[in-house]
């Protein structure tokens, strides 16, 4: 594996997380047919790395494209979305899909993405190569978003964190954890977190919803989220981080009261939609203490950002809400 | 098993359904703590009948409790709610409970009801008795209400109607099918059939759900579902039917363009919330050719319809949206 | 002609309008097929009465329907909807036809009504002898509602009432004045009277619409309309009288700040939409001093009601707004 | 004074708050202009009663007028409003007023009422005979309605309830407490009780405000109010009671969780506005243990109910909130 | 006739229409009382050109005002609002014009805006130079926005296309076409194409409307149009082109399922309302293959864009939705 | 005291109010803690400046933060926010604090601001040496926002301009003048003025709000306030400037119908709320004639902008609305 993409920290910065300093990396009409790319996930492959891509066209029809890199920086966006064939179940209608997650588990790649279904669910699908993808059955009902797998078994289940929504801009969402032992059947439903009250940590007081795949530390699962809050022009999209109980990631153990990344440069004020910040995906090393985040910018382009994990624990634990 | 309450059609009366002329048969204030009883459940036990009903309190909490009959037109009702214990999982919270639907399978009778947990979801429950109770895991994450079960399994596998919904008054809904191996893990979720074209049959234009129990007859499923117009003045709740495919019943065969049963007596027109007719079960003989409905009025009272089998099937074929 | 339907005022009653005794004098089943009848016209035809109602069916699609009557308050109305032949143009598709008025003018009976056209707008057609019926342009770009015609020409030109609107529970509404040449082309378009400032007159503060055929009588144009106030429990419909300018129309005399109908009876309280009391049509005898007026209640019946004209009329002047 | 109105408890009730079965009584049509006679207050005055009844006239304008009674039920209302001289400002303009509430304090009847300046906010006025009024300044600025006036200085200063609305059928609504030293400048405001969780009690979970004036009972100031649900049909009101720490009224020591009167009558759920039961003064007796309670039914008529005050305290505090 | 205002395409853009590198060519503070100059209109005249362009004052009040240019790029806006004289009627009120358009027919301009008559409406004016203008009636009732002439007779009548609208941000819009053999009198109204559906095209999912007089060619009538998505930080406008056909422009031959234009710039980004691209004209040469657009960007400034006809043709045939 | 901030007008800018051109003069991070500085109060102090800033922390909470300045420019911040003790009463909670106004009154620093008790009201605290502050009663019960005292007593009573609002963003708003004799118990509230028609000042016509403390000229009281349009993208905030009558203030003299700042740069139009110009304070010399205002932009920083107070005056009394 190459290394993970990575830009130290600059000197007059006292921020935990930092951006790239040649942001946006992946630009709206970086594949010919494309109006954005954004909201979009990677993981490591084979000697580099593969990556699941929200990429909007200009009829604004969304849907969700494979790409590769050798750094991590620089992406090759396949022209054509994802042609998925039949997974467990025969092919399910999907309307539209977008805001992709990507995880490996045990021997493939799971996808989970919004997947619309008569109102957005969250669809299935999986992968071993970034070449042959299977679509399996959606995980719920409608409606639904931000459907984030956990990276490994839990209870020798598959569990997955989603956002019940409904069928428009939702003005409300909390984050809950489902497992099923098959990826076709779903329950054991639990609520995790819920919207901040608005005086306690008002950037995320109208809807959260999860990010990045969760990644085990000593302290449990750590994940990056987004919160919204709804200002008086409009929602604004920030980014947290929560750590959840290894055993029992129903139970929040600690989770920031501050955001760690709100929408403040043009390419994240400025766009198809304004301030939005919005993480799908991060690539780490441990090892290093070191994690790249990925984020969608304004709906429109990709940005990165970087921190160190053991700052970014001790930073959830201090600032807990 | 004691005859299923019955009561002939008026001689001048050409409808496929009509009420009973006792009706209300509970009143509001039937147990000492009510403030009403309506949309209730009722099956076949022992000699005579059981029932689980939703008897609001004065403080209007929502609760279910259950009934014992002779004749199914004179109840008995708890003066307690129904004390679940741990069934297929540990407790689960529950904020409230409403509108129940009952029915046999196999062993023993499953309750269905829209449960609280943040939110209305499903809630699943057993019982061999009517005197324990056992209370299994939520079907279905937050928010959904109308959950009602086949009478046998589909498949070899459990088979839920239910209706996607949101935190409020709902001003949206169709009906979807889900399955479930072991009544824990759900999945394979189909859309069954959705609110219709305003111009085509208004009264169910504005959301739809599940009613009673469906019925095997030769034509497949038959069910008996409410529809909602959302009028200047607030919803109106009116009854219809619908024949699903007796072996994919994410397939509708027929279902009736007109209503059956509209809100059209005092005591379906004045009550806590006027103009609600709300089916959510029946007894029936298909042998005598009979189906009696149970259904709640204006949220206040529970009330008695009957009808013919064959004739609602013909009806519901040959008026079929 | 017959006589006009009448009955005098009871001796304990001072109002200047008053009710039928054996009101509703249509139900609201009063042919197979329908679910309620209501907003209504009538006019002499014959040595009778004609008329043409709305009769929405059980499916609640809207539909209009000619009828006779002798003595204009016992009713046959077909039992199928009136089938439009091509008038002064190809024909236009028509989703759904409500609250019909009729006038007789020059040669021919012109009906006006809601007519479905990508939202609701003015339909438009005529006949003879109300059994071969015309359809002609919509007179109006959705969305409008309650076309009134006058019964003469002004000017020279045909001379409609109406209602821009929305397409949905419009929740404002005011009285428009229109000419045409020659029944295809509109134009001159004046804002005759609005709804009233709620301090003013609540009854008719949310919205107004026109009701009856005008008459003209020496102060002007004498119509009834309904106003509308919207209350915690949804929209209540009452009715008051305008006069208008006889060379003028878009001109204001006098209009009442009071109601002269309000809901108040159970008919005009309970039924599909409560609270409505919608008037569409009268017949009149100046030489007798009479007017009966027949409208809607709760969306469900047809009632009538009786005055004096030369009462209104001085109601109408001195209880101005 | 005269005995104040009662009926005794009917041998099957065995509710706390039971009804007179004379109801209404003051009809609607009571006042030769009004359409509407309700939410008004009632005192002893000389040897039987006076009262500042809302009387809406037919053009549904708001006003307040004084009545007379020798027995508490039949009633002599003025036919003109109430005329106000300047009282404690020069006069202030008054786009409308309803809701009076009516408190002897020290040596004078004070009345308040929502009063219609720039939007609903709370008018003080005071008679020493209900012949001759006077106005004084509001004590809020606007949003504010159902001020009442607790009938003696609490710690030197008038005190009085309200609850901050908005200009509309505000959907919130708590109750505060403010003092002044001279019924002219208010303040020390503080916050006394808030609409209840829908999950402990709905009846009163989307808006609550003060009913009666309060009464001085051995537990506190003992007063009605009344609590709002908004079900998918509109509002519904319904009556509570509370009881106040003496010596600061801002403390809440008992409370119902259930109801102790809620709409079920057809005078109560048939009018203007359906479902509506709204109290706004008792005249009560502590030595004879009775309170006969005043309050509106569908915002059209007025009503009378009656209860036994230790009975009343005795269920506030053994079912409190 | 000086030619075209013109800039051929940069070497690295493959768009079929590109933006002119000068823009915005009109800013906000052009003449000395405006807040902003935008969604204006222009058409060859004399030598070179002339205009109505929109100009809100720093009061927000919105007007139309006379300009000319030698080149189509720098513009002379008269300082003072088009006076307009009696035309077709007597002088009708208008609270407020705005988003002009100018159409030469026969042997003089015409003018068509936004007119307030009690709401937005569509306004007719002509000139013959620029100088003296006469305002005609008001095509339609209220309320109707983008009103925009055929610019040669088609059957013998003017024809129109124009978008129903209500009183505010209309969140609904559908373009329909109506004609009138004078000016005055305007009916045959047809509904001509309406917002897509959200998963075929959801740049114009929310609303559309006219924007460009349509241009003669081969295929039919060529317009560009305005399309609105409503995202969750507000409506976001693109700019797409149809071809209707030429004898019954109410037909749709081929409509842009992408975008042609959409806001990407800082001015189309950032202004009064961010995230603007409105077409209201072009200038084109068929001969020469070029049509210039003339576009207002964020509701502040005035923008010029370019393509070659036979481009835009073929890109809305290949891409038709 | 120093002399205020100044910088002359450039010599090819014509506006009455011009901005510093080294704006934003606070950046959203100029504390540690702080994701936002901005609608800040300053005043003279010492031999410099002293003020009131309200900074957001990276929660998003709001709070108050004391602040110093030699030059008015540069400012020290306090890294803590403002610890009131209890001024003329017990302690009241404050859920949060935002918006603040400082007014020297006789011997004090009054501070005004919205303080959160059940929603938004008026906080008001002193301090003598903006080291110590004392937390008084709150002026109103909830809601309202943007309370501005004047600067000296009037009548012998304080008086205080704000605007009653809801809890959320508010849509509508005016502004109220009030008086206290004691700064406890408030009264004699006078509406001053309100939002004005759309038509007539679109940049005000859906809420205004007091902003600077009032300055005392010949004219009267010199006020520069904010209003607001609710675009299709949200609200935009601009500035205004009025003139009171001296002794009698709930009295316009004067009042700009052009706005005299909106939002046009970048750091007004992009931020955390975009579109937003929230005048809170100024520093002036009537003697130089000099204004300095001090407004927060886009809810993230603050800046300055300068004036002539001559100029401002003449151009609000000729450009009256």
């Amino acid at each position: 594996m190459n290394a993970i993409p990575w830009q130290e920290r600059p000197a007059d910065n006292t921020d935990i997380i930092w951006r790239y300093d040649q942001n946006p990396i992946i630009k709206r009409d970086a594949i010919p047919s494309s109006n954005s790319i954004f909201n979009s996930a990677v993981v490591p492959f084979e000697d580099g790395f593969a990556g699941v891509f929200r990429c909007d066209n200009k009829a604004v029809q969304m849907n969700i494209f494979a790409g590769f890199s050798k750094d991590g920086i620089n992406w090759d966006i396949d022209h054509e979305p994802i042609a998925f064939e039949a997974g467990n179940t025969q092919m399910i209608a999907s309307d539209y899909k977008y805001d992709p997650r990507v995880t490996f588990i045990e021997d493939r790649y799971w996808i989970t993405w919004c997947n619309g279904y008569h109102g957005p669910t969250i669809g299935i699908g999986y992968t071993f190569d970034f070449k042959e993808f299977f679509q399996c059955e959606n995980a719920f009902l409608p409606f639904n978003r931000n459907g984030v797998l956990f990276p490994e078994k839990i209870d020798g289940k598959y569990a997955m964190l989603s956002r019940p929504s409904d069928n428009g801009h939702t003005p409300f969402g909390d984050i809950y954890l489902s497992y099923s032992p098959d990826m076709k059947y779903w329950g054991e439903h639990r609520c995790v977190m819920k919207a901040a009250p608005f005086t306690d940590s008002a950037w995320q007081c109208t809807k959260i919803g999860a990010g990045s795949v969760p990644i085990l530390v000593d302290e449990g699962w750590l994940m990056f989220y987004h919160g919204v809050i709804n200002t008086c022009n409009g929602f604004r999209y920030s980014m947290g981080s929560v750590i959840l109980d290894q055993h029992d990631p129903s139970k929040v153990k600690h989770r920031t009261q501050p955001y760690l990344l709100s929408p403040q440069t043009p390419y994240e004020c400025m766009g198809d939609v304004p301030n939005v910040v919005f993480p799908c995906a991060t690539l780490h090393s441990i090892a290093e203490d070191k994690v790249t985040i990925y984020y969608g910018a304004a709906d429109t382009v990709t940005a990165m950002a970087f921190g160190h994990i053991s700052e970014v624990i001790q930073f959830t634990i201090k600032n807990s809400l």
